[in-house]
């Protein structure tokens, strides 16, 4: 644990699922409903840092968020990201992207896109958060 | 297969190394050498449209290439990504990343940083792509 870094306070963010090794959160984010993170737990750099058991363990925690998002949310594309330049801490973004979203079909860190964004399909998608919490959490438990 | 899909042809970049189900290819960014990317050579586009089996194997030449870009381009951070908007195909990004380099700690994708890029950093890290093709080689053939 490193003592500056703010995901090894594993009770930041809204939790969905948590285990042992890994945690799910929804990610607050107005643009986006449905932007999930799974987080590792122990502060851990890089996926090649971790053992293939671990890695297997992570990545299996991916998908089965991945599979919900898509379930639930009907995105266009999924968009999975591990980078963590501000804190290197591993943790996958999945974003599920509509070609009515703030910055499509560029990627969320690009400049949003100057034209009006649907608010109607976005409160359609927030509307579902409910069920994908339900779904991921089901997920989990099968 | 799709008629419109550039990563359809398996033609297309510097090809590193090439399987049955993936190739991985080195990307042509003057920005970052080093940037990998691995594509699945069937027209996919989710990672949870692809069998257990499938997605190991994936998985698993990812972390082959990003051990050998960690080895020799010895990055600050590894930034690895699944996009697919423009293209919706299966093909994951890995780039190595510095705190000297364009855009960090962005992602590459957000606008460049104001600030002159260490050209001294940038020329000892595309001295090093011999090396890692070398490496991603070896990576696959053990």
């Amino acid at each position: 644990m490193s003592v500056t870094c703010e995901l090894c306070d594993a009770n930041a963010g809204d939790v969905i699922v948590s285990t042992e090794q890994l945690r799910v959160i929804l990610v607050d984010d107005a643009n986006y409903p449905g932007f999930c993170r799974v987080i590792w737990n122990a502060h851990v750099k890089e996926m090649t840092d971790l053992s293939d058991s671990d890695k297997n363990t992570f990545m299996q925690a991916v998908w089965k968020v991945e599979a919900a998002i898509r379930a639930v949310m009907q995105p266009h594309k999924m968009n999975v990201a591990s980078l963590g330049n501000m804190v290197p801490h591993l943790h996958w973004h999945l974003i599920p992207r509509y070609t009515d979203d703030a910055h499509f079909p560029n990627p969320i860190w690009a400049a949003a896109r100057s034209d009006k964004q649907d608010q109607f399909g976005l409160d359609i998608r927030r509307a579902r958060i409910p069920q994908l919490q339900q779904t991921i959490i089901s997920n989990f438990s099968s």
